[in-house]
């Protein structure tokens, strides 16, 4: 799987980030989530190569503005550009509501079957090779993470158990490693059954706003992958005080540390963290806190910054599209 | 007053037109108007140097998406920003439900009182010097057109009648020239009556969709600038068909020429319309059928552009903040 970050600005853009939005992009295939959508969404779509007709789903992890304010116009603009595919929405229940009332209000009509799926810590949906699941987090309003796991399309032929049960070498091999079952002497053989996968599902998480990362402990297992909110270093957290319910870079190094997650992205940063590095707040001085508590692969969100997960569970930076 | 565009294109954004939203900046002090405010308007005041904090007042035309959905993120903005001044939104009746609903859903607390008023064609609201006034148009939901009309600050004395009336001459005269009312024998001389305004009120109409400009004859009388949609060229106009409820660049053309309004802006272009020359329909193309029938002084809007209407009455283009 590949993310594309399109906001990693807190609360308010500013001119060089966007409020919250990313895409998960599928191994398989072209299509994509999006998961929350600031205001403007639609337009960081517009300078990359993603299309809104390959959107597979929309997961939104709360109601705060900065990260949904930006739903009604995405979902008009897919409708004028020409999508007819049913859209899924995961979210709090609260998005049906505002998006109905927003319909109500402004008349508009997509032209495309939209659905709603109320998110809870029992979600498990799939779509293609990608289930998604929801955990809850601990924020001012009710917020939950997603975890996007995609099965592996890269098998080998068990062939220890291929020559155990006596499925002939040869041809028969050759449809079975392609997936396609076969008969052998009248016994009907189950390409499934002979196949190894040859790596671990991709399993990425993306937290929504939390306090508490260490909530995100059940819902970690097995990721190669954390996305989370990083709003602040901790001496200014601690001057912001606990009421606003974020994390700082500290709190979630050290839960990534404990938890062995491979990758760590950081995003969601306070717009006072300017990027160059003579600001009062620079976005290094979260990095430099996050790595004096987390040894893995640790990187900090750009906007447009895409990443890639290769087989082996390393996340690398590709590139930027801008 | 002078015009800066944020958004002018209909619709949809693309990569280089947002979608509408324009502010009427007052000549005395720093106030400015917002008139409709799509998706991204707050992204683009980040790119100018018009402040939150001295937003006067936000008129929305109609309730189309393209035309209000950036409101509650402007709204929240200019709040986390430190707004505190009450801000005053005249719009359609939906427009408060919609922003309550929204509120309500997202948990938005403002932090300073807004409040609003239903448009209708009796509008007539003053703000400091510049006062707002509304007719009606036809479009697929109810739209209106708005006239900012500022009284002028530059006045010369009456010297025919302050001679007529016995008003000594000298230091009394310097007093009544600054506005400062006097007393001659045990006369009470109010300086408003001996001043002469040196040049007519500025009067801008700001359109909003519609496909009847002969509506707007009477809210023009006595203004210097119309602003237009103008989405289509005639011929595409044919083609989409009337249902839309849009103008095209003939028909504004007519009307502006007719009315005799010196000062034409076209705007909100149908994404087809490309800026580059080459393309199947241009902007340019929208300009040469406007100049056939309008022989007043014409402007294409673009994103950042800024007009400064001066006291002669004539509108010119300053720069673009981009």
């Amino acid at each position: 799987m590949q993310l594309q970050f399109l906001g990693t600005s807190a609360g308010v853009p500013t001119r060089r980030r966007n409020v919250t939005a990313l895409a998960v992009l599928c191994s398989q295939g072209k299509g994509w989530f999006l998961i929350d959508c600031g205001e403007g969404t639609q337009h960081q779509v517009l300078q990359t190569s993603l299309s809104l007709n390959q959107l597979q789903g929309i997961c939104i992890t709360h109601m705060h503005g900065d990260h949904c304010y930006g739903l009604p116009g995405l979902l008009s603009s897919a409708a004028m550009n020409g999508r007819k595919a049913p859209l899924t929405i995961i979210a709090p229940k609260g998005i049906q509501q505002w998006i109905e009332a927003t319909a109500l209000y402004s008349e508009f009509n997509l032209g495309y079957e939209l659905s709603f799926i109320e998110v809870n810590s029992q979600l498990h949906h799939r779509v293609g090779a990608v289930t998604i699941e929801a955990a809850k987090l601990s924020h001012r309003v009710p917020s939950h993470a997603y975890s996007f796991t995609e099965k592996t399309a890269d098998f080998k032929l068990d062939v220890e158990k291929l020559i155990r049960d006596g499925v002939p070498r040869g041809p028969l091999w050759g449809q079975i490693s392609k997936g396609i079952s076969v008969a052998v002497n009248d016994r009907q053989i189950s390409a499934q059954d002979y196949l190894i996968a040859n790596h671990e599902a991709e399993k990425i998480v993306v937290g929504g706003d939390n306090d508490t990362p260490s909530l995100l402990g059940e819902i970690c297992h097995g990721c190669q992958v954390l996305v989370h909110e990083a709003t602040y270093t901790e001496d200014v957290a601690l001057k912001v005080g606990s009421d606003v319910g974020h994390s700082y870079a500290r709190l979630v190094a050290e839960f990534a540390q404990q938890a062995q997650i491979a990758n760590l992205v950081l995003t969601h940063f306070s717009p006072r963290y300017q990027d160059h590095l003579k600001a009062a707040h620079c976005i290094d001085d979260i990095r430099h806190e996050a790595q004096q508590f987390y040894k893995g692969n640790l990187f900090l969100a750009r906007d447009f910054a895409t990443f890639d997960l290769d087989k082996q569970g390393q996340l690398s930076l590709m590139s930027r599209d801008l």
